[in-house]
Protein backbone atom coordinates (compact mmCIF):
# COMPACT_ATOMS: atom_id res chain seq x y z
CA UNK A 1 0.00 0.00 0.00
CA UNK A 2 1.86 3.59 -1.23
CA UNK A 3 -0.20 5.34 1.40
CA UNK A 4 2.33 4.04 4.44
CA UNK A 5 4.66 6.32 4.99
CA UNK A 6 2.70 8.93 4.97
CA UNK A 7 0.44 7.28 7.23
CA UNK A 8 2.96 6.79 9.71
CA UNK A 9 3.69 10.74 9.32
CA UNK A 10 0.24 11.41 9.53
CA UNK A 11 0.23 9.37 13.27
CA UNK A 12 2.37 11.82 15.51
CA UNK A 13 0.11 14.85 13.87
CA UNK A 14 -2.80 15.08 16.20
CA UNK A 15 -3.98 12.83 18.71
CA UNK A 16 -8.08 13.26 17.85
CA UNK A 17 -7.18 11.57 14.70
CA UNK A 18 -5.38 8.24 16.69
CA UNK A 19 -9.18 7.08 16.88
CA UNK A 20 -9.05 6.17 13.34
CA UNK A 21 -6.45 5.86 10.56
CA UNK A 22 -5.08 8.87 9.43
CA UNK A 23 -4.43 8.03 6.07
CA UNK A 24 -7.77 6.82 5.71
CA UNK A 25 -9.64 9.63 7.03
CA UNK A 26 -7.88 11.52 4.89
CA UNK A 27 -8.96 9.53 1.72
CA UNK A 28 -11.93 9.45 2.98
CA UNK A 29 -12.30 13.19 3.17
CA UNK A 30 -10.98 14.50 -0.06
CA UNK A 31 -13.04 11.96 -1.65
CA UNK A 32 -16.17 12.81 -0.28
CA UNK A 33 -15.39 16.17 -1.70
CA UNK A 34 -14.02 15.56 -5.03
CA UNK A 35 -17.14 13.56 -4.89
CA UNK A 36 -19.48 16.07 -4.49
CA UNK A 37 -17.32 19.27 -6.49
CA UNK A 38 -15.77 16.74 -8.79
CA UNK A 39 -12.35 15.95 -9.02
CA UNK A 40 -10.85 19.13 -11.06
CA UNK A 41 -12.75 21.73 -9.32
CA UNK A 42 -11.11 20.44 -5.75
CA UNK A 43 -8.48 22.16 -4.76
CA UNK A 44 -5.28 21.19 -2.14
CA UNK A 45 -7.26 23.79 0.07
CA UNK A 46 -10.78 22.47 -0.02
CA UNK A 47 -8.90 19.28 1.26
CA UNK A 48 -6.72 21.03 3.83
CA UNK A 49 -9.40 22.39 5.52
CA UNK A 50 -11.78 19.75 5.81
CA UNK A 51 -8.95 17.66 7.61
CA UNK A 52 -7.99 20.51 9.65
CA UNK A 53 -4.20 21.35 7.82
CA UNK A 54 -2.69 24.60 6.53
CA UNK A 55 -2.07 24.43 2.54
CA UNK A 56 1.55 24.15 3.84
CA UNK A 57 0.41 21.46 5.84
CA UNK A 58 -1.28 19.50 3.24
CA UNK A 59 1.73 19.92 0.80
CA UNK A 60 3.77 18.37 3.20
CA UNK A 61 1.55 15.55 3.51
CA UNK A 62 0.04 14.82 0.38
CA UNK A 63 2.08 14.49 -2.84
CA UNK A 64 -0.55 16.25 -5.15
CA UNK A 65 -3.66 15.73 -6.69
CA UNK A 66 -2.93 13.69 -9.38
CA UNK A 67 -1.14 11.24 -6.36
CA UNK A 68 -3.57 11.95 -3.77
CA UNK A 69 -6.25 10.59 -6.35
CA UNK A 70 -4.34 7.47 -6.87
CA UNK A 71 -3.63 6.69 -3.51
CA UNK A 72 -7.78 7.35 -2.96
CA UNK A 73 -8.07 4.26 -5.97
CA UNK A 74 -5.32 2.20 -4.57
CA UNK A 75 -7.03 2.48 -1.11
CA UNK A 76 -10.09 1.37 -2.33
CA UNK A 77 -8.42 -1.39 -4.24
CA UNK A 78 -6.73 -2.44 -0.86
CA UNK A 79 -9.89 -2.63 0.44
CA UNK A 80 -11.74 -4.60 -1.97
CA UNK A 81 -8.85 -7.19 -1.71
CA UNK A 82 -8.81 -7.33 1.76
CA UNK A 83 -12.34 -7.72 2.37
CA UNK A 84 -13.70 -8.92 -0.69
CA UNK A 85 -11.51 -10.63 -3.19
CA UNK A 86 -9.34 -12.43 -0.15
CA UNK A 87 -12.23 -13.98 1.59
CA UNK A 88 -13.96 -15.11 -2.12
CA UNK A 89 -10.57 -17.09 -3.09
CA UNK A 90 -11.50 -18.92 -0.04
CA UNK A 91 -14.34 -20.24 -0.87
CA UNK A 92 -14.57 -23.25 -2.88
CA UNK A 93 -17.78 -23.24 -4.15
CA UNK A 94 -18.95 -21.11 -6.91
CA UNK A 95 -22.57 -19.64 -5.59
CA UNK A 96 -21.34 -19.04 -2.40
CA UNK A 97 -18.50 -17.64 -3.51
CA UNK A 98 -20.61 -15.42 -5.85
CA UNK A 99 -22.84 -14.77 -2.69
CA UNK A 100 -20.23 -13.74 -0.15
CA UNK A 101 -18.38 -10.89 -3.21
CA UNK A 102 -22.48 -9.50 -3.48
CA UNK A 103 -22.58 -9.50 0.30
CA UNK A 104 -19.63 -7.93 0.72
CA UNK A 105 -19.18 -5.49 -1.94
CA UNK A 106 -22.21 -4.36 -1.35
CA UNK A 107 -22.08 -4.45 2.54
CA UNK A 108 -18.91 -2.09 2.07
CA UNK A 109 -20.42 0.62 0.45
CA UNK A 110 -23.69 0.84 2.53
CA UNK A 111 -21.43 1.03 5.78
CA UNK A 112 -18.45 2.81 4.80
CA UNK A 113 -20.12 5.15 2.04
CA UNK A 114 -19.22 5.26 -1.73
CA UNK A 115 -17.17 8.30 -2.22
CA UNK A 116 -14.22 6.62 -2.93
CA UNK A 117 -16.63 3.89 -5.92
CA UNK A 118 -17.52 7.29 -7.47
CA UNK A 119 -14.01 8.06 -7.58
CA UNK A 120 -13.01 4.63 -9.66
CA UNK A 121 -14.29 6.27 -12.81
CA UNK A 122 -11.89 8.87 -12.49
CA UNK A 123 -9.49 6.91 -14.73
CA UNK A 124 -9.12 9.95 -17.36
CA UNK A 125 -7.47 12.01 -14.26
CA UNK A 126 -4.57 9.69 -13.03
CA UNK A 127 -1.19 9.47 -15.35
CA UNK A 128 -0.76 6.54 -17.25
CA UNK A 129 1.68 4.65 -15.06
CA UNK A 130 -1.04 5.52 -11.89
CA UNK A 131 -3.67 4.31 -14.45
CA UNK A 132 -2.42 1.00 -15.92
CA UNK A 133 -2.03 -0.09 -11.87
CA UNK A 134 -5.95 0.94 -11.13
CA UNK A 135 -6.63 -1.28 -14.71
CA UNK A 136 -4.81 -3.89 -13.59
CA UNK A 137 -6.49 -4.34 -10.06
CA UNK A 138 -9.74 -3.12 -11.37
CA UNK A 139 -9.36 -6.18 -14.08
CA UNK A 140 -8.65 -8.65 -11.48
CA UNK A 141 -11.54 -8.20 -9.69
CA UNK A 142 -13.72 -8.52 -12.72
CA UNK A 143 -11.90 -11.46 -13.68
CA UNK A 144 -12.32 -13.26 -10.03
CA UNK A 145 -16.27 -12.61 -10.66
CA UNK A 146 -16.83 -13.59 -14.30
CA UNK A 147 -14.45 -16.67 -13.37
CA UNK A 148 -17.21 -17.15 -10.49
CA UNK A 149 -19.77 -17.08 -13.57
CA UNK A 150 -17.80 -19.25 -15.68
CA UNK A 151 -17.94 -22.08 -13.62
CA UNK A 152 -21.70 -21.74 -12.20
CA UNK A 153 -22.50 -21.89 -16.20
CA UNK A 154 -19.61 -25.01 -16.43
CA UNK A 155 -22.32 -26.57 -13.77
CA UNK A 156 -25.22 -25.31 -15.52
CA UNK A 157 -26.30 -23.17 -12.76
CA UNK A 158 -25.90 -20.03 -15.00
CA UNK A 159 -28.72 -18.60 -17.18
CA UNK A 160 -28.35 -18.40 -20.72
CA UNK A 161 -26.27 -15.17 -20.43
CA UNK A 162 -22.88 -14.05 -21.51
CA UNK A 163 -20.70 -13.96 -18.13
CA UNK A 164 -19.40 -10.83 -19.86
CA UNK A 165 -22.59 -9.02 -19.40
CA UNK A 166 -23.32 -10.94 -16.65
CA UNK A 167 -20.40 -9.47 -14.30
CA UNK A 168 -20.99 -5.98 -15.41
CA UNK A 169 -24.74 -6.05 -14.61
CA UNK A 170 -23.69 -6.96 -11.40
CA UNK A 171 -20.95 -4.54 -10.80
CA UNK A 172 -23.76 -2.01 -12.03
CA UNK A 173 -26.06 -3.08 -9.18
CA UNK A 174 -23.32 -2.63 -6.59
CA UNK A 175 -21.55 -0.10 -7.92
CA UNK A 176 -24.44 2.50 -8.47
CA UNK A 177 -25.46 1.89 -4.66
CA UNK A 178 -23.26 5.14 -4.28
CA UNK A 179 -25.43 6.94 -6.17
CA UNK A 180 -28.39 6.43 -4.48
CA UNK A 181 -28.13 5.14 -1.14
CA UNK A 182 -28.04 7.68 1.91
CA UNK A 183 -27.61 6.59 5.53
CA UNK A 184 -30.24 8.89 6.50
CA UNK A 185 -32.71 7.74 4.02
CA UNK A 186 -36.24 5.61 4.73
CA UNK A 187 -34.17 2.06 3.05
CA UNK A 188 -32.07 0.30 6.18
CA UNK A 189 -29.01 -0.52 5.15
CA UNK A 190 -30.46 -4.12 6.31
CA UNK A 191 -32.96 -4.27 3.60
CA UNK A 192 -30.58 -2.33 1.24
CA UNK A 193 -28.02 -5.47 1.49
CA UNK A 194 -30.65 -8.37 1.65
CA UNK A 195 -32.43 -7.15 -1.68
CA UNK A 196 -29.47 -5.91 -3.60
CA UNK A 197 -27.92 -9.84 -2.43
CA UNK A 198 -30.99 -11.17 -3.74
CA UNK A 199 -31.31 -9.33 -7.13
CA UNK A 200 -28.00 -10.05 -8.01
CA UNK A 201 -27.79 -13.83 -7.39
CA UNK A 202 -31.62 -14.08 -9.40
CA UNK A 203 -30.38 -12.06 -11.75
CA UNK A 204 -27.68 -14.44 -12.73
CA UNK A 205 -28.38 -18.20 -11.21
CA UNK A 206 -31.23 -19.96 -13.41
CA UNK A 207 -34.64 -20.61 -11.33
CA UNK A 208 -34.93 -23.57 -9.29
CA UNK A 209 -31.25 -24.35 -8.16
CA UNK A 210 -31.14 -21.94 -5.47
CA UNK A 211 -29.87 -22.37 -1.91
CA UNK A 212 -32.77 -21.04 0.40
CA UNK A 213 -32.98 -17.29 0.23
CA UNK A 214 -32.14 -16.56 3.39
CA UNK A 215 -28.49 -14.75 3.60
CA UNK A 216 -26.01 -17.12 5.91
CA UNK A 217 -24.29 -14.42 8.13
CA UNK A 218 -21.08 -13.35 7.25
CA UNK A 219 -19.40 -11.46 10.08
CA UNK A 220 -18.13 -7.48 9.18
CA UNK A 221 -14.30 -7.19 9.41
CA UNK B 1 -37.51 21.67 -24.86
CA UNK B 2 -35.18 25.01 -23.78
CA UNK B 3 -32.70 24.08 -27.15
CA UNK B 4 -35.05 24.83 -30.07
CA UNK B 5 -34.36 28.35 -30.48
CA UNK B 6 -30.68 27.71 -30.67
CA UNK B 7 -31.17 24.64 -33.08
CA UNK B 8 -33.16 27.07 -35.50
CA UNK B 9 -30.17 29.27 -35.59
CA UNK B 10 -27.98 26.55 -35.99
CA UNK B 11 -29.51 24.97 -38.98
CA UNK B 12 -28.55 28.09 -41.11
CA UNK B 13 -24.91 27.52 -40.30
CA UNK B 14 -23.16 24.64 -42.30
CA UNK B 15 -24.61 22.35 -44.67
CA UNK B 16 -23.50 19.50 -44.03
CA UNK B 17 -24.94 19.61 -40.47
CA UNK B 18 -28.08 19.63 -41.91
CA UNK B 19 -27.76 15.71 -42.08
CA UNK B 20 -27.77 15.19 -38.21
CA UNK B 21 -29.61 17.78 -36.19
CA UNK B 22 -27.51 20.22 -34.76
CA UNK B 23 -28.54 20.69 -31.56
CA UNK B 24 -28.40 16.96 -30.53
CA UNK B 25 -24.51 16.80 -32.72
CA UNK B 26 -23.31 19.82 -29.92
CA UNK B 27 -24.71 17.74 -27.08
CA UNK B 28 -23.31 14.30 -27.84
CA UNK B 29 -20.00 15.98 -28.60
CA UNK B 30 -20.22 18.06 -25.76
CA UNK B 31 -21.29 15.13 -23.30
CA UNK B 32 -18.56 12.96 -24.92
CA UNK B 33 -15.84 15.73 -24.07
CA UNK B 34 -17.01 16.64 -20.91
CA UNK B 35 -17.40 12.57 -19.89
CA UNK B 36 -14.06 12.02 -20.73
CA UNK B 37 -12.51 14.84 -19.49
CA UNK B 38 -14.74 15.52 -16.64
CA UNK B 39 -17.19 18.72 -16.58
CA UNK B 40 -14.89 20.69 -15.20
CA UNK B 41 -11.82 20.66 -17.12
CA UNK B 42 -13.59 21.49 -20.39
CA UNK B 43 -13.61 24.29 -21.44
CA UNK B 44 -16.13 26.03 -24.07
CA UNK B 45 -12.91 26.01 -26.72
CA UNK B 46 -12.84 22.64 -26.47
CA UNK B 47 -16.35 22.05 -27.16
CA UNK B 48 -15.89 24.83 -30.45
CA UNK B 49 -12.62 23.16 -31.58
CA UNK B 50 -14.24 19.99 -31.75
CA UNK B 51 -17.73 21.20 -33.35
CA UNK B 52 -15.79 23.69 -35.69
CA UNK B 53 -17.24 26.61 -34.17
CA UNK B 54 -14.60 29.34 -33.22
CA UNK B 55 -14.81 30.67 -29.58
CA UNK B 56 -16.95 33.48 -30.33
CA UNK B 57 -19.01 31.06 -32.27
CA UNK B 58 -19.52 28.81 -29.46
CA UNK B 59 -20.69 31.94 -27.19
CA UNK B 60 -22.78 33.21 -29.99
CA UNK B 61 -24.73 29.77 -30.28
CA UNK B 62 -24.09 28.20 -26.55
CA UNK B 63 -25.29 30.57 -23.99
CA UNK B 64 -22.12 29.16 -21.27
CA UNK B 65 -21.12 25.65 -19.94
CA UNK B 66 -23.52 25.21 -17.01
CA UNK B 67 -25.98 26.08 -19.51
CA UNK B 68 -25.07 24.17 -22.33
CA UNK B 69 -24.56 20.96 -18.96
CA UNK B 70 -28.32 21.40 -18.33
CA UNK B 71 -29.44 21.71 -21.99
CA UNK B 72 -27.72 18.32 -22.61
CA UNK B 73 -29.30 16.83 -19.40
CA UNK B 74 -32.48 18.48 -20.78
CA UNK B 75 -31.85 16.70 -24.24
CA UNK B 76 -31.38 13.63 -22.36
CA UNK B 77 -34.41 13.80 -20.43
CA UNK B 78 -36.27 14.18 -23.65
CA UNK B 79 -35.08 11.43 -24.59
CA UNK B 80 -36.38 9.20 -21.98
CA UNK B 81 -39.42 10.59 -21.95
CA UNK B 82 -40.05 9.99 -25.96
CA UNK B 83 -38.38 6.50 -26.22
CA UNK B 84 -39.39 4.97 -22.94
CA UNK B 85 -41.53 6.80 -20.82
CA UNK B 86 -44.01 7.76 -23.17
CA UNK B 87 -44.39 4.17 -25.20
CA UNK B 88 -44.08 2.56 -21.53
CA UNK B 89 -47.35 4.38 -20.44
CA UNK B 90 -49.42 3.42 -23.39
CA UNK B 91 -48.63 -0.74 -21.74
CA UNK B 92 -51.16 -1.56 -19.57
CA UNK B 93 -49.48 -5.16 -17.74
CA UNK B 94 -46.80 -4.18 -15.68
CA UNK B 95 -44.51 -7.49 -16.92
CA UNK B 96 -44.69 -6.15 -20.58
CA UNK B 97 -44.34 -2.49 -19.21
CA UNK B 98 -41.19 -3.17 -17.13
CA UNK B 99 -39.98 -5.32 -20.14
CA UNK B 100 -40.07 -2.40 -22.37
CA UNK B 101 -38.59 0.20 -20.54
CA UNK B 102 -35.20 -2.44 -20.02
CA UNK B 103 -35.32 -2.84 -23.30
CA UNK B 104 -35.76 1.03 -24.54
CA UNK B 105 -33.64 2.15 -21.91
CA UNK B 106 -30.63 -0.20 -22.86
CA UNK B 107 -31.24 0.18 -26.46
CA UNK B 108 -30.71 3.88 -26.09
CA UNK B 109 -27.76 3.50 -24.50
CA UNK B 110 -26.03 0.63 -26.20
CA UNK B 111 -27.19 2.55 -29.89
CA UNK B 112 -26.50 6.04 -28.82
CA UNK B 113 -23.58 6.20 -26.30
CA UNK B 114 -23.84 6.96 -23.19
CA UNK B 115 -21.87 10.10 -22.35
CA UNK B 116 -25.34 12.00 -22.15
CA UNK B 117 -25.89 9.24 -19.21
CA UNK B 118 -22.48 9.83 -17.30
CA UNK B 119 -23.47 13.79 -17.02
CA UNK B 120 -26.56 13.15 -15.89
CA UNK B 121 -24.66 12.62 -12.88
CA UNK B 122 -23.06 15.65 -12.73
CA UNK B 123 -25.84 17.81 -10.59
CA UNK B 124 -23.51 19.23 -8.36
CA UNK B 125 -22.55 21.62 -11.17
CA UNK B 126 -25.68 22.76 -12.10
CA UNK B 127 -27.69 26.14 -10.57
CA UNK B 128 -30.27 25.42 -7.95
CA UNK B 129 -33.11 25.84 -10.14
CA UNK B 130 -32.09 24.23 -13.32
CA UNK B 131 -31.00 21.16 -10.50
CA UNK B 132 -34.73 21.14 -9.44
CA UNK B 133 -35.67 20.68 -12.63
CA UNK B 134 -33.48 17.73 -13.69
CA UNK B 135 -34.32 16.11 -10.07
CA UNK B 136 -37.66 16.31 -10.92
CA UNK B 137 -37.70 14.26 -14.31
CA UNK B 138 -35.76 11.81 -12.95
CA UNK B 139 -38.01 11.55 -10.42
CA UNK B 140 -40.67 10.90 -12.62
CA UNK B 141 -38.86 8.01 -14.00
CA UNK B 142 -38.17 6.60 -11.06
CA UNK B 143 -41.92 6.76 -10.46
CA UNK B 144 -42.73 5.13 -13.04
CA UNK B 145 -40.71 1.88 -12.51
CA UNK B 146 -40.79 1.81 -8.95
CA UNK B 147 -45.14 2.06 -9.95
CA UNK B 148 -45.05 -0.72 -12.72
CA UNK B 149 -42.70 -2.73 -9.41
CA UNK B 150 -45.57 -2.14 -6.81
CA UNK B 151 -47.88 -3.39 -9.43
CA UNK B 152 -46.16 -6.78 -10.29
CA UNK B 153 -45.93 -6.91 -6.28
CA UNK B 154 -49.79 -6.35 -6.24
CA UNK B 155 -49.64 -9.27 -8.65
CA UNK B 156 -48.02 -11.56 -6.28
CA UNK B 157 -45.05 -11.52 -9.52
CA UNK B 158 -42.59 -9.35 -7.53
CA UNK B 159 -39.92 -10.97 -5.39
CA UNK B 160 -39.47 -10.58 -1.75
CA UNK B 161 -37.49 -7.59 -2.15
CA UNK B 162 -38.16 -4.02 -1.79
CA UNK B 163 -39.96 -2.02 -4.70
CA UNK B 164 -37.30 0.79 -3.90
CA UNK B 165 -33.89 -1.08 -3.54
CA UNK B 166 -35.45 -3.33 -6.95
CA UNK B 167 -35.50 -0.10 -9.08
CA UNK B 168 -32.00 0.84 -7.95
CA UNK B 169 -31.34 -1.99 -9.23
CA UNK B 170 -32.07 -2.13 -12.52
CA UNK B 171 -31.17 1.81 -12.91
CA UNK B 172 -27.85 0.33 -12.22
CA UNK B 173 -27.70 -2.59 -13.90
CA UNK B 174 -29.10 0.56 -16.81
CA UNK B 175 -26.73 3.17 -15.96
CA UNK B 176 -23.66 1.34 -15.81
CA UNK B 177 -23.42 0.06 -19.44
CA UNK B 178 -22.54 3.16 -20.63
CA UNK B 179 -19.04 2.62 -18.20
CA UNK B 180 -18.19 -0.36 -19.59
CA UNK B 181 -19.72 -0.91 -23.33
CA UNK B 182 -18.03 -0.20 -26.59
CA UNK B 183 -19.02 -0.75 -29.79
CA UNK B 184 -15.77 -1.81 -31.24
CA UNK B 185 -15.96 -4.30 -28.19
CA UNK B 186 -16.10 -8.12 -28.34
CA UNK B 187 -20.07 -7.93 -27.03
CA UNK B 188 -22.73 -7.32 -30.11
CA UNK B 189 -25.50 -5.34 -29.17
CA UNK B 190 -27.41 -7.89 -29.87
CA UNK B 191 -26.14 -9.74 -26.90
CA UNK B 192 -25.75 -6.72 -24.48
CA UNK B 193 -29.27 -6.03 -25.12
CA UNK B 194 -30.89 -9.83 -24.46
CA UNK B 195 -28.68 -10.80 -21.57
CA UNK B 196 -29.14 -7.11 -19.56
CA UNK B 197 -33.08 -7.08 -20.10
CA UNK B 198 -33.23 -10.97 -18.99
CA UNK B 199 -30.71 -10.00 -16.11
CA UNK B 200 -32.84 -6.91 -15.62
CA UNK B 201 -36.13 -9.33 -15.82
CA UNK B 202 -34.82 -12.14 -13.48
CA UNK B 203 -33.51 -10.19 -10.76
CA UNK B 204 -36.91 -8.86 -10.00
CA UNK B 205 -39.75 -11.44 -10.87
CA UNK B 206 -40.30 -14.64 -8.95
CA UNK B 207 -39.17 -17.85 -10.65
CA UNK B 208 -42.25 -19.06 -12.68
CA UNK B 209 -44.14 -16.29 -13.49
CA UNK B 210 -42.51 -15.05 -16.21
CA UNK B 211 -42.74 -15.02 -20.07
CA UNK B 212 -41.10 -16.78 -22.55
CA UNK B 213 -37.79 -15.56 -22.36
CA UNK B 214 -37.59 -14.95 -26.46
CA UNK B 215 -38.14 -10.62 -25.99
CA UNK B 216 -41.09 -9.08 -28.21
CA UNK B 217 -39.55 -6.76 -30.97
CA UNK B 218 -39.61 -3.80 -30.00
CA UNK B 219 -38.69 -1.36 -33.42
CA UNK B 220 -36.07 1.34 -32.26
CA UNK B 221 -37.84 4.54 -32.67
Amino acid sequence: MTGVPHRAKLKALDPVWRKEDRAEHIYRVAAEIMCRKGYEATSMNDIGDAVGLTKAGVYHYIRGKEYLLFEIMSYAMDMVDLDVVGPAREVADAEQRLRLILERHARRILEVGGAVTVLLDEMWALKPTHRRIIQSRKRAYFDLIRGTLQRLAAEGKLRDVSPTVATFGLLGILNWISRWYRRDGKVTPQTALRDLVSLGMNSVLRDGVKAPRRLPVVPAR
